[in-house]
């Protein structure tokens, strides 16, 4: 690192490095203690950008129960993969219901409960991102939710492995490869160290299928700000810098240990670490950026990977819930299926008759 | 100015104070000029984000009219928007039509188009709208529009104004009060002017209307990438500062000439002049930031006050079509009304047979 800048913020940066003793960040049952006296003596908090309030509704009731808070970044991918862990936990819906986007009047983010399981779009970029962390962080307090992990399951440029891979990061950088996250507050830079949690990432690397028919990688992920020029892309609506100045830049990445670019991991690894909450990040690469800039694979194709992810987490999340022996959950199921050839025949009867 | 990485950047910035001469961002015929040498080289280029590509669709044929592009935050205000600017400014559909989001199939913005028209979403943050403005001037590029002008219409927390305010941004600011946009590129931190068009604000503010039951102001906005404490707010997942240094600091930004805070102006501001494209931006104040932090206005008065925008810059476009003789737009009305007490008799008829 020669940027004057970066031994300027070190100089700077607030000492933020708390330890986080469990008895800052947690009550003795568990449950999420927040860094900022002022929420228990307000008369409500709303949260605004999810369309939920701490006295308009009964958020113990609703999300107590949560144990994993899943993030992605668009409203699809949520939803298709609140679809896909229900199936995978095995999570029966009562007859005559299904999944409602419990934000959709705040239409910012969309959000799916599936059991214990969040499922919720964070947009793209660290402030859309940052946002939602604040607003959750409070709702597992509001909630009274115990020890609850958060993951984000996300797409990602690879920095010399190619599109498909499945990439966890073990750190989080920001472009100036500095691990920590800077917020300016009143008017002054503060950092927070950047730290993802190193039990739960040996645990989905140990979870990775041998059989697979694509790799499955831990590496240090950086977190930029702009899609284009702030990841070297030749493609954006400006450019001044060449093609070999970028596959310098990149290789440079890559010497340090930098396998993925995405837009959210700084504030994701920071923010969780602050409230003491562990947190994980896997991501599929949609192409090798030494390759090119633009994505180019096929709709299905890129559809097919961005399952990979949310596959590796959901065999996270049904390990920990056989662990509790919470595999089989309360509920009954939207349709309850005796025979599914029989099932499948009176469905296409029943569509003839229109 | 007291802080010393404002000094720094100041000596470190590269000098991207490039004068936008109209031979380096426009063509002789008015359509935009990139500075990227790269994408004319290209076999295709694809928006990713906006799932539209320039060899797969006609940009010109699509989108080679479009004289104004409107953006915000929510799809839903964008969506709204578009209903509002249609019969504003007269624009009728073919009959057994609606307006269908182009962007759909990309699930990160929604874009609606009435005839010169364009109304975006860009979610939120710095990240969100960068990525977009990227594809939006490379849009206007491909598309061979002609001297396209870019509007913000957003929402934001005002300082020292009422909520309901419409605030005209003069000048955009990053939170340690610098006017440019800060990019690290290849590792190296860039920076370029956020400068917003004089003659823009100048027709903006003077189509206010002073019957208008509300203030109409101009002033400089700040821009943070943290909603909660980077916007000294205290009622985020952590607060380690007082109200007394809330205050303080808001006092402090009143005094450099901050009237409002948001969370896009400066990207916006800078990318759009480094393109040579006209801009502005116009929002509503949801609150007072020295009266407190969270928006606990009604929904249907938030809702009437995000309409005040819409209209300031729908006079404005309405103005510039009227000056260009283009104010009676082609097409057919999905529904021509002939007495609209008959029309409405003849649906409320109808509805009764079900």
């Amino acid at each position: 690192m020669t940027d004057p800048r970066f031994e300027r913020n070190e100089m700077m940066r607030t000492d933020q490095n708390h330890n986080n003793d469990e008895d800052e960040t947690r009550y003795p049952d568990g449950t999420v203690k927040l860094r900022n006296p002022n929420i228990e003596l307000m008369d409500q908090d709303i949260l605004y950008h999810l369309a939920l309030g701490s006295e308009s509704h009964d958020l113990v009731e609703m999300f107590g129960d949560v144990k994993f808070v899943c993030m992605g970044g668009t409203p699809k991918r949520m939803q298709d993969f609140a679809d896909y862990i229900m199936k995978e936990i095995g999570y029966k819906l009562p007859t005559g219901t299904t999944l409602q986007d419990i934000s959709r009047y705040s239409y910012r983010y969309s959000m799916y409960k599936v059991g214990p399981v969040l499922s919720i779009s964070h947009g793209m970029g660290v402030p859309s991102i940052s946002i939602l962390l604040h607003e959750m962080i409070k709702l597992m307090y509001h909630a009274k939710a115990k020890d609850p992990v958060f993951i984000r399951i996300g797409t990602c440029g690879g920095v010399g492995v190619d599109g498909g891979t499945v990439v966890i990061s073990d750190g989080a950088y920001d472009p100036l490869l500095n691990n920590y996250y800077e917020v300016p507050v009143l008017g002054k830079l503060t950092s927070r160290p950047a730290i993802l949690d190193k039990k739960v990432i040996r645990e989905l690397k140990a979870l990775a299928d041998v059989e697979d028919p694509y790799e499955t990688v831990t590496g240090k992920t950086m977190c930029t700000s702009d899609f284009y020029e702030g990841q070297g892309r030749l493609d954006g609506a400006f450019c001044e810098y060449t093609e070999t100045e970028k596959l310098k830049y990149l290789e440079h990445l890559k010497e340090f240990g930098i396998v993925n670019i995405e837009m959210e991991c700084v504030p994701f690894a920071a923010l969780t670490h602050h409230a003491g909450i562990k947190a994980a990040i896997v991501c599929v690469a949609l192409l090798d950026r030494f390759n090119g800039d633009q994505v180019s694979t096929p709709k299905e194709v890129l559809n097919e990977w961005q399952v990979r992810p949310q596959k590796l987490v959901a065999k996270y999340i049904k390990r920990h819930l056989q662990m509790k022996g919470k595999f089989s959950l309360d509920g009954h199921g939207s349709m309850a299926v005796k025979s599914p050839r029989r099932f499948k025949l009176v469905q296409q009867e029943s569509q003839t008759f229109e």
